[in-house]
């Protein structure tokens, strides 16, 4: 185990989907501490533009480096769209994104190598997901759509409400029409939604969670790194951080972590130089 | 006419939703050069903590001093909510908000004392309407809803879809329950939903447009104070910046204002001090 091991793993999102990450990586990595960056004051990423977010990624990555973390989880699909590359050259830390595992989950599920997509407009926009399947199978058909109010929706508490099934319905009929046997939810928020998605997609689409997902893929890399917390007996710890008040966080934090975590404190990021 | 008057008035917002302050306001003073600032990089205040959103609108304001403004209208709801009062001790500059409009619009035209008012979370959990309205008369019941999905409805462009009809009935059925005849649309947003409120509320409802209660009030103040411009013949010009990339602005800008305005122009809000 390399010395670093026992620093926690540094986790960040917009605001508060990311906690389905956060869900993921304590259940399949029990021992390891996780702090936790939810930039609510300036969420959501997901209508901003690419410069925007990368400038805000590069803040709080930088915030996650300060408070001594051995690696980085990017828990934002829109983030891990247009910033990864960048935070890979810019930090000398390993630094995970949450697509690549989306990507290689649903390009070994799919059996008629049609695969649908749903994220924010600025996800969708990026066509992360679609070059980084096409990248794996040229074989396969990749049919995106941009969900801008999904989001709105988990965040009002509407989860089972007939209104979400009538805006899932309008958003995800025409995937199904191109008899898609794959669905990427991704979005960090949209675990949320899986039993609403599932009962308007059916039975026979495989969901694929990029949460979890990417929990499993973070464990792989940390092994190989020598960076799993393999000592502790005890369960890890959760601590979250925000950039707007921590109240509503809490509030709605229940939602996404069964598990309990330490009060959420409000922190201030500041602003990268120009070299980000 | 005070030397100040040929001045641009600023006008500021979270976003694009004051879009609908400025196309009041350049109706009722077509003269007046106008400088918008919309915070598209931190848009929305309406689901953020009262801190953020003054410490935010010090920075917006801040900004169009120093553009040149002879007064600054702050197209918000959330910032006239939370911040008006703390900009109008800070800055020495006219500066007017589109809650006390609005107020006053619908204390004059409520007929049973019955006044609903719909807004953002952050706008509706200030109680700003409210006190307003028991301030001017404590014998108006006032009924709120906060209505988070509106916005990002609206920003979907689905105007007169039937999600937004069946989000809409949601909100108001139990505003409509307590008779209400006076509507107030709380949120710059708003009036883009005019009709599709009017067909859930019906004809006996009075609808309260902030925007265009806000122009008048502006107007008057400005001709009080000896600051409205009205030497100039030529109709003025309407200078748009923002804070995110300008492509999505423009895109979206066109349904909010029908007049042609310059191009938006990005700009980089330098945080303020601790002073605000």
């Amino acid at each position: 185990m390399n010395s670093q091991a026992k620093l926690p793993i540094g986790i960040f999102d917009s605001g508060i989907g990311g906690l389905t990450v956060v869900r993921q990586i304590h259940k399949v990595m029990p021992h390891e501490d996780l702090i936790y960056l939810g930039d609510t004051a300036r969420v959501p990423y997901g209508t901003k533009s690419p410069t925007t977010v990368v400038r805000f990624a590069c803040e709080d990555t930088q915030f996650l480096l300060r408070a001594g973390v051995k690696a980085v989880v990017v828990a934002c699909n829109t983030a891990s769209a247009w910033a990864l590359a960048t935070l890979q050259a810019r930090f000398a830390i390993p630094i995970f994104g949450v697509i690549l595992p989306g990507v290689e989950a649903a390009v070994g599920q799919t059996r008629n190598q049609r695969i649908g997509v749903i994220g924010t407009s600025a996800t969708i926009r990026s066509q992360a997901y679609r070059k980084a399947i096409l990248a794996r199978s040229e074989a396969v058909k990749v049919y995106e759509r941009a969900c801008p109010l999904l989001v709105p929706l988990i965040e009002e508490g509407w989860i089972q409400h007939s209104v979400t099934l009538s805006v899932l319905h309008e958003y995800l009929e025409p995937l199904l029409r191109h008899d898609v046997d794959t669905l990427v939810l991704g979005c960090t928020h949209y675990p949320l939604l899986k039993r609403a998605v599932r009962s308007v997609v059916g039975k026979n689409v495989a969901l694929v969670d990029s949460a979890q997902t990417c929990a499993y893929y973070v464990r792989e890399q940390l092994a190989d790194a020598g960076l799993l917390n393999t000592r502790r007996r005890q369960p890890g710890l959760i601590h979250p951080h925000v950039t707007d008040d921590a109240e509503r966080f809490t509030a709605i934090a229940g939602r996404f972590l069964p598990a309990p975590m330490a009060p959420a404190r409000k922190v201030h990021l500041p602003p990268m130089g120009s070299e980000c």
